[in-house]
């Protein structure tokens, strides 16, 4: 059953990969009227989906992410909107060469092809995440929280019978109800290219070891600021206080801050009133202790994303020391400095080893919106393919296209005729 | 033992992954200089091998591969001489954009970390791949085939130590020895970054099954040629002899000739004459054998890398059967098509689903030093991160680098600024 609706996505996605813009820009448009004229279903959809949840006494966090009203509705819209205006991320000529007279390589960006997406309770996920396969001319298989599956269910039937009324081909989107289709999903390598699972750290590592195919995703959140013997101390506080209080339950929020010991005895202080203000807990080292008065922290403390009003504190010898700390405990995801010293801020961002690196500014600022992507599908702590927040670009991979005019090896195996590899300065022409 | 290894390599990654194009350059001199002053040392260890190999009995094609002698030196050392003239693939600016004034956002090549490399019998193999590393500021755990020990365990250790004589850190590379070995190394993803297994198809499974690291790698080469209606018969038959004969024994050589029907009659007994000559045996469809006398292909043709003298021929209906069975039996490496017609070549590389699709010439330019990347670690059929010959920019990733002057984000969420992401032309300043 699920072997058949990830063999028709496939057949769909080597069809989806040569649609022209117009056509998915089309169906983008299709998408976003249906998802306006059939609101109050889908909005009734979602309260059989609360009440259910509510009966069920599902936490209240996860009650409000199931949550899909009229204002997270008109969000997902003007999503749909912005995601129309953005170029093709498909058919783009990212190398041209010359490899001899009449012989001519091409490497052209598309779709990587089918997708099994595996994410959370919120519904506008499910949304956010087919509409960018589509701009992206990838098939999509989506599995969302079974909290959320009567509004899941409508969701993914508008956007299908929408795009495809607007000639995008069937199979393209198909819905995973149940954990048994995802555990039948993770065996399909034949036909799927990519598992995005979004989630715990536990739930991606279990994805991981029961799957062949490529994962692509982020485990733990845990960013580190660390604050330098020549920063602007004012700097230091300002970017302090916004990685870690403008939004905590987030994974690019701070977790830990690293003091160079330097400064410790004239930062702290001040850090600590910051942040009692803030409302924010602090647990410190053996040093940090000694200057202010706070809870101890304890190794497990440095392995730790608290996603809440929790920070963890450490003084470090200078910037070697705090490099091996982040490198150390740090999740690969974004670390910041502030130091008025670019010599420094260069050793920083040159030696941590992660996916974002910042110099005086706040670790928030890590997300595909603010990079100006568009929307993102997520933060990838990945070392290969993506890596940092995924956008359009993140969902395309590319193939090489060589154009001859009757070219066979033999002839350059023979030296009768060598490769000029000359850059062409040209697209694809096919 | 392998952990301490592994964590070793990855505190030298961190370090080689700063290194200036002209300390790796001056490493790679130095290992090109070590080997050619011990090379009476090196040829000696590859003699024990092969005495060994040969008491052993092992096969006279693996006692090729395994044979390292002066030539085989000679081209090892040319190898790095190339390799220090091209570009480093480190530190070049991929985007460049400002996200408001004073805070610009960066995409930057860096190395991808530790990669774990398990390779075949040829001990120059193990030259290339370290030195290909070393360029692009990866360290390397290292695995050869069992029967070049001695060779390999000499190799490695004269390009450690020229390599950390000239400055690159210890431990940057290491060779394991057992297949015990592997099996730790594969449990090590909190130190290894990729993992690139080059062998049987077979084999590259059964290290996706047993690991969460990424693997890169290609499973069989099933290429196909496809003759159009609409070809110049002549060229379709030199590139078709060129595909099949040129060098069977290796990936990107032709096993499976398609045919369209309108134009099967008068193809198939000259093709037929040209792989006479050239010992090929030919395997065809049912309606194949009633053009041309030939043994009859079963299914298992069609899914078959025969790496020998052997084709199968099948007649296709039109360019949509072809390309149907292409995405059903090939292999997503390389297939090529032979028209005249530009609109139907379009549609070919348009829809078939491979790394590399071809217009009028041979599947044997799949390779890294024709599509001019310098040496190549290996053809990826994966479809995320680097498909196709992958050279130094397969093992490079990129991390983003965000310059801030005391950037908040509170103060884009509160709306009392807003993001220009105007694009900027110029490199990364750190």
């Amino acid at each position: 059953m699920i072997e058949a609706l990830a063999q028709r996505a496939k057949q769909a996605a080597i069809l989806t990969a040569s649609l022209s813009r117009q056509t998915k820009d089309d169906a983008l448009a299709a998408v976003a009227r249906a998802l306006r004229d059939r609101q109050d279903q889908i909005i009734q959809a979602n309260q059989n989906d609360l009440r259910r949840a509510e009966n069920e006494q599902l936490a209240k966090p996860l009650l409000k992410r199931l949550r899909f009203d009229q204002a997270k509705l008109d969000d997902a819209i003007a999503g749909i909107q912005s995601l129309i205006k953005l170029d093709d991320p498909v058919g783009r000529t990212l190398n041209a060469l010359e490899l001899d007279a009449g012989l001519e390589l091409y490497r052209v960006a598309c779709p990587i092809g089918v997708l099994g997406i595996v994410f959370e309770s919120r519904p506008d996920a499910l949304v956010q995440i087919s509409t960018l396969a589509l701009k992206s001319g990838n098939a999509v298989l989506l599995k969302g929280g079974s909290e959320a599956s009567e509004t899941n269910r409508i969701l993914a039937d508008i956007i299908e019978q929408a795009s495809v009324h607007a000639q995008v081909p069937p199979g393209w989107i198909a819905l995973l109800e149940t954990r048994q289709d995802v555990k039948a999903m993770l065996a399909l390598d034949q036909y799927i290219d990519l598992i995005i699972p979004r989630g715990s750290n536990a739930f991606v590592r279990f994805i991981m070891d029961n799957t062949r195919i490529p994962v692509l995703g982020h485990a733990d959140g845990i960013c580190h600021l660390y604050i330098d013997r020549d920063a602007d101390l004012a700097k230091a506080r300002r970017i302090a206080l916004d990685a870690k209080c403008q939004y905590a339950a987030v994974c690019n929020a701070l977790e830990t801050l690293l003091v160079d010991a330097a400064i410790a005895a004239t930062f702290l202080p001040t850090i600590q009133q910051t942040y009692q203000q803030a409302n924010v807990q602090l647990r410190g080292d053996a040093r940090t202790v000694q200057i202010i008065d706070c809870a101890p922290a304890t190794d497990q403390d440095w392995r730790t994303e608290y996603n809440d009003l929790i920070l963890s504190v450490k003084i470090v010898d200078d910037l070697d020391d705090a490099l091996t700390h982040i490198n150390t405990f740090g999740s690969r995801h974004t670390d910041a400095i502030v130091t008025e010293n670019k010599d420094t801020a260069q050793r920083f961002m040159s030696l941590v080893d992660s996916a974002n690196v910042f110099w005086n500014c706040s670790t928030r600022f890590a997300d595909g919106f603010r990079y100006g992507l568009g929307a993102e599908v997520g933060i990838s702590t990945n070392k290969i393919h993506a890596r940092g927040p995924v956008g359009l670009d993140g969902l395309t991979t590319y193939k090489w296209k060589l154009l001859g005019t009757d070219h066979v090896v033999a002839d350059y195996a023979k030296g009768n005729m060598s490769f000029t590899h000359r850059p062409l300065d040209k697209k694809c022409p096919l």
